[in-house]
């Protein structure tokens, strides 16, 4: 079934009105009368609704039955990103929805080359959500993660540190494993922060400890910079039961 | 320590010398006299040297010792993909490579929009040895991961079936997860095969049954064709004990 996502406020209990980018997609789709789609408000609600009529700029639907996303996962995975070099933030926005992650927070560090500003930003962040939700779309999701930026490396550690999990991943970490990590109970949200291309400085690595967060190892090989958040969020995905 | 990948019969116990590209490489990083690096045969076995000479086209290293490699996984990952459209073979190609596979293998299927012809096939193969040598280097792995097309989707599955677990990712699966495949008894050899853009037909989904391949879910969220094998791979990994 097609799926359409709309402002929270939009989704009523009975009539709904499809408008602007929707209703254009609804267009290319020649969607008709009596046909059925799913609404979501892009926070796991959803409603199956029946196409009612259909105008140029507008396509009205009927909602049939309403009901909570299933493909939500039931853990909170939050991938924090070092800001990368080009456009691997985009790659890993687009490639950690369809994953499941429940937001995307992307911060500086020492060795970050890429550091928006804060005017090119805004234009950037709206960008980046609508990578998410064009994401959230096409993998059938029922929620739209949050694309986020922190100010400091600071900042993006206090955030992180605030689930029942917070790990870092450091290429020079030998010892603990993710599966160490993750087998030391249960856990509803866990924060996963990998570094820039140029890596985590050690400084870095022993204030996000001092901070609270575990440091792991993804393994013997070096990942680099786009790979390891998502390598990660597979294995979290995959340890907490759901595949 | 600078890692350089040569042919296997190059590897001589004593003296090496480094040629063409690898001589390159060298000058480009400034190799002196002295300094230590590694070299690789691509099939597991590595040489601590140090080099003795640079001249304008090849640098003499004299062999320090001879090590097995410790960063290759202890299973072997190989990873069957549909020919994608575009460059996400290349992508796929590369981050498999780093993430651990034993090998990637491209199979055509009904759904594939792009297939290569025998004519193009050779170059292009070429070019996707090329970067899994090239990601192989950088992440640190002692092997580079073959890179092999299959002229039919009989003949990957032929081929697949021969690892000790076979499975394919179905979208319409649902009760059949990875973790149920993986915990029926060690594994030493596993295949991942998934579709193309389009997803696998269902009477190639019988077929690979059929043939002896488990169909699995990667969960309740529709992946692309280029997120599902990497997820897969890195969940296989985590599940292998490898992070």
């Amino acid at each position: 079934m097609t799926r359409f996502f709309v402002e929270p406020e939009e989704l009523q209990p009975d009539f709904l009105v499809l408008t602007g980018e929707n209703a254009q997609h609804a267009k290319v789709l020649r969607l008709r009368n009596g046909e059925n789609v799913l609404v979501c408000d892009g926070q796991g609600n959803e409603c199956v609704c029946t196409v009612s009529d259909v105008s140029p700029d507008q396509i009205s639907l009927v909602v049939q039955k309403r009901l909570a996303s299933e493909s939500e996962p039931q853990v909170q995975v939050s991938v924090y990103m070092a800001f990368p070099k080009g456009d691997k933030l985009e790659h890993v926005i687009q490639k950690a929805t369809e994953l499941g992650a429940y937001e995307i927070v992307a911060f500086p560090s020492s060795r970050c080359v890429s550091r928006p500003d804060d005017k090119s930003l805004k234009k950037k962040l709206e960008r980046w959500q609508k990578i998410a939700a064009s994401a959230a779309e096409q993998s059938g999701r029922g929620r739209i993660p949050q694309v986020v930026t922190v100010p400091s490396y600071r900042a993006a550690l206090e955030r992180a540190v605030q689930a029942d999990l917070a790990l870092l991943f450091y290429e020079n970490e030998q010892s603990t494993t993710l599966k160490m990590a993750l087998s030391q109970g249960e856990y509803h949200s866990v924060s996963l922060l990998t570094g820039p291309e140029g890596g985590l400085e050690v400084s870095e690595v022993e204030q996000a400890q001092t901070a609270g967060l575990k440091v792991c190892t993804l393994g013997k090989r070096i990942l680099r910079c786009e790979t390891a958040p998502l390598c990660a969020l597979s294995a979290v995905m995959y340890d907490a039961g759901e595949f």
